[in-house]
C-alpha cells in the first residue's frame, strides 16, 4: 500500500509543506524511520529528531515553526498526535486482520452461545450457561468459566482465565494472562493463629471499552461486586482486590496494587506501582505519582499526589530538599552554640 | 432457599431480637442490602449504616448498643464476623457444587494417578509419575509436570502451572495463573560480563491448607526445597524466591516480594508491597506494613515495621512529623543567627 | 551415580585435601547437607557450617585457613562457586533429560516450520507462518502467534504466551506464564475525558542467551521494536514497557517496572521492585537497589543508587541517619533562644 502526502493531508484535513505527490507505505518512529516512512512531532522535547529524520514526511502541528531546515517533507495539522492516531487505526484496519471461526480441538459446552462473527482458538474453553456476544475473539487457551456474559466486539488473547459468574461488557480487550473474578484474598484469623477461608461468593463486572494488560488479576467481591466502570484503562501486573470499585475513565499503570473495598473516582491517573489500602474512597481526577502510596481518603477532586505517605507533589518535594539541608543546619546551630558560649562567658 | 430468623439464630447459637418468623433468602454487605438480606456488623466503623440498612436481619455482637433506632432485626451473638462467616460456608456448600469427572480432551500420562471424585477439566495436563490424592479439583489449562505429588481436597483453579517435582499438600487452593517451581533467578557473574545460569536443581514443597492468589510466584530451590509451610496465605502476584521458607499460618498481602534464601517465621502479616531481600531471617509475628522493606534479620518477635529501610511504627510516624518541622528550624536558625550577631556587636 | 572425590577433583582442576577415595552421589547445601553429599562454601559469611557440616566433601577455595577442625574432606579449587556450578551442570545434564517429540493434541498450521530434536507439548499452539528453530522445548499450554521466530535450543515452560510478529533468539528460557509482545499501554486522552486506544503496531525482539521468569511482561512496541538484547536476565513478574530497550547483560530482579520508551544500557543490575519513569535512559554499569525509582536520566556509567528518587548509596543512607537528628536540633535550637533571650535580657 502507498499513499501520496496529498491523500494523507485529504485524510487528516491538513496541509502538505513539499512534494504533494512524495508518497509513503509505512510509519516510523521519527529517529527510526527511513525514507518512505510517514512520521510525526508532538511533543517538542523531540524536535531535535526533525532536522535529521530520514522520514519522507513528518506530520507536523499547525504552529511548529522550525529552527533549523528540515530534509522531510511536512504535513500540518492541529494536533499530530490525534492525526497520527487516526493514522495508525485505518492502518491497522487495513494490515491487521481480525481472526474469525473455530479452531480444534476447543471446548464448548452445550448450555452456552456464541454471537456470529466471533473466534475461538484451539484450546479455548467455555462453561455452562456462558453468554458471548458477536465478533468477540477468544484466543487460544483462553477459559471463560461457566454463567460469564460477554458482550459484543470483546477481545480475550491467549490464555485470559474468567470465573464463574464474571460479567464482561462490550468492545473490551484482555491481554494475555488475565484473571478476572479469583478468590478475594478473605480470611477470619482464629484464636490458634490459624486462618479461616471467608468463602467469596461475589464477582467482577466490568463494563465497555475496558482494556486490562497483561497478567492482571481481578478479585471477585465476598458478596456482591467488584466493580469496573467503562472506559477504565488498566496496565499490566495490576492488582484489584476484592469490592473495589474503579470509577469511568480511570487509568492504572503496570503494577498499581489496589487493597480491598477500596473506591475511586472518575477519570484518576495511577503512576506505576502506586498503590491504595484497603477501606477508602479517592475522589475523582485524583493522580497518584508511580510507586505512591496512602492509606487515607482523598476527598478534593484533581489533587496530584506522591511519596509514602501519599502528599501534594508540592510538599513531597520540599521534604526531598529539606532533608539535605540538616546537615548544614547541624553545623550552624554548632557555631551558634559556641558564639551564644563565648557571649555568655564574656 | 429461605430461612426464617428462628432457624439462623439457632445455627449460629444466637438470639433473635425482632421478628423470629422473618424470613431471608440472601446475603448482603449492610449498606447495599435489600430487604430479604442478612447482613452482619462486625467493625464499629461501619457503625452507621445499619441505621439505614435495608436488611431483613443484621448479626450483631451481644455487646452492641446502638445509638438509634434500627428498623432491621438483630441477631446477636458473641462474634458476628465468625458467625457470619459461618453462614457464608454453609450457603457456600449449598450454592456451589463442586466440579468432577473428566473433560475432554485432557491429557494425563499412562504413569500418573489420581484419587476417586476428583475433576479434571479440558485441557488439562498431567505428566509422568504424577500421584494425585482423591477430592481434588484440576481446571482446564492447568499444568502439572512430571513427578509431582498432590494431596486430597486440593483445588488448582484454571490455568495454574506446577514444574516437576514439586510436593503438593492436601486442602491448598491455588489460583488461576499461579506458578509453582520456576526456575530460580541465578546466575553466576563472568569476567566478560556476561552470566553463567546455575542449574536449579532444587524443588518446591506446599505443606496443607495453604492458599495462593492469582498469577503469584514461587520458584524452585537452587538446591534443597523453598517450603511454604502449612496454613501460608499468600495473595495475588506475590515473588517467592528460590530456598525461601514461609512459616506456619503467615499471610502475604498482594505484590509482596521476597527474596532468596530468606526464612520467615510463623504467624507474621506482610502488607501490599511489602519486600525482603535476599538471605535473612525474620522472627515470628514480624508485621511488616504495605510497602516495606529490610534487608536486615529480625529477631525479636512481633515487631511492626514500616518503610524503607522498615523501622518500627513510632520512628517511622517521627520521620514524617519531622521533616516537615525542617523548615521552621531553618527560619529559628536564620533569627538567632542575626540575634547573635547583633549581641556580639554590642 | 557416585563420583570418588579424586575424580570431581579431576574434573575441577582441584586438589584433594582427605580421602581420595571416598564416594559422594549427591549435591547439598552446606548446612544441610548429609553424607554421600558434596557441598561448596563460596562466601565466608557461612564459613560456620562447615565446622558441623555433615557432607562428605566440601568444595573450598585455596586461600580458605579454616578456624576450626573440619570432619568433612575438602577439595580446594581457585573460586569454589565457579567449581560448583560446573558440576550443577554436570549434573544437570546426567539426571535431567530434555523433552523432545509431538504429544496430543497439540495445534501447528500448516504454513508453520520446526527443527528437528524438538519438544512440542500437549495443548501447545504454534500459529501461521511460525518459523521455529532446532532442539527447542514447547512445554504444554505454550502460545506461539502468527508470524514468530524462534531460534535454536530455547526453552518456554508452560503456558508461556508470544503475540504475533516477535522475533525471539536462540538459547533463551522463558519461565511459565510469560508474556512477551502484548498491547502497549498507549491511549490518547480525548475532550470528554475519555481515552482512544493507540494501536500497538510494532513487536518485540529477544536476543540470544536471554532468561525471562515466571509471569513477566514485555509489551511490544507501538512502532518499531521493543529490544531485549542478549545475555538479559529478567526474574519473575517483571514489566517492560513499550518501546523499551534493555541492554546486553542487565539484570533485573523480581517485580521491577520500567515504563515506556526507556533505554537501559549493558551491565545495569536492578533490584527488586525497583522501576524507571518512561523516556529517559540509564548508562552502563547502573546500578538500581531494590525499590529505588528514578524519572531522570542517568548519565553516568557505574554508580550505585537507592531511594525514591534514587540519589547515590551514600546520600541515601545519610538522608536516613539525618532525619533522626531532627529532635535533637530542635532540643538545641530552643535551649539556644532561651540563652538568646537571657542574654538580650542582661
Amino acid at each position: 500500500m502507498e499513499f501520496t502526502l496529498a491523500q494523507i493531508a485529504a485524510m487528516l484535513g491538513g496541509t502538505v509543506e513539499g512534494d504533494e505527490q512524495a508518497k509513503v507505505n509505512s510509519l516510523g518512529k521519527i529517529e527510526e524511520a527511513k525514507a518512505g516512512d510517514l512520521s510525526f512531532l508532538a511533543n517538542t522535547k523531540y524536535e531535535s529528531h526533525i532536522y535529521k529524520t530520514k522520514a519522507t514526511v513528518v506530520i507536523v502541528a499547525n504552529d511548529f515553526k522550525p529552527s533549523k531546515e528540515i530534509s522531510a517533507n511536512l504535513i500540518r495539522v492541529a494536533d499530530p498526535y490525534v492525526g497520527f492516531t487516526t493514522l495508525l487505526e485505518q492502518y491497522q484496519k487495513l494490515v491487521q486482520s481480525s481472526k474469525s471461526g473455530v479452531e480444534a480441538p476447543s471446548f464448548m459446552a452445550a448450555s452456552a452461545s456464541i454471537g456470529e462473527n466471533s473466534y475461538r482458538g484451539a484450546f479455548s474453553y467455555i462453561g455452562e450457561n456462558v453468554s458471548i456476544g458477536k465478533n468477540v475473539q477468544i484466543y487460544p487457551h483462553s477459559y471463560i468459566g461457566d454463567n460469564v456474559t460477554i458482550g459484543d466486539d470483546t477481545i480475550l488473547y491467549s490464555g485470559v482465565k474468567i470465573y464463574a459468574n464474571s460479567v464482561i461488557g462490550n468492545n473490551c480487550t484482555f491481554n494475555a494472562g488475565v484473571v478476572i473474578g479469583s478468590g478475594g484474598f478473605g480470611f477470619a484469623p482464629q484464636a490458634d493463629g490459624t486462618y479461616k477461608d471467608i468463602p467469596q461468593l461475589g464477582n467482577v463486572i466490568i463494563e465497555d471499552h475496558v482494556n486490562i494488560g497483561a497478567n492482571t488479576t481481578i478479585d471477585c467481591a465476598t458478596l456482591g461486586s467488584t466493580v469496573i466502570k467503562k472506559g477504565v484503562k488498566l496496565d499490566n501486573l495490576v492488582q484489584i482486590a476484592h469490592n473495589v470499585t474503579v470509577g469511568e475513565n480511570t487509568v492504572m499503570a503496570a503494577q498499581a496494587g489496589i487493597a480491598g473495598s477500596v473506591t475511586i473516582g472518575k477519570n484518576c491517573v495511577f503512576g506505576g506501582q502506586s498503590a491504595l489500602a484497603g477501606h477508602i474512597t479517592i475522589a475523582d481526577k485524583t493522580s497518584l505519582g508511580g510507586k505512591a502510596a496512602t492509606n487515607r481518603n482523598i476527598k478534593k477532586e484533581g489533587l496530584e499526589l506522591l511519596g509514602q505517605p501519599a502528599q501534594e507533589v508540592k510538599g513531597f518535594f520540599s521534604d526531598v530538599v529539606n532533608i539535605k539541608r540538616i546537615p548544614k543546619l547541624m553545623d550552624q546551630v554548632k557555631k551558634l552554640e559556641e558564639k551564644v558560649l563565648t557571649l555568655t562567658n564574656r
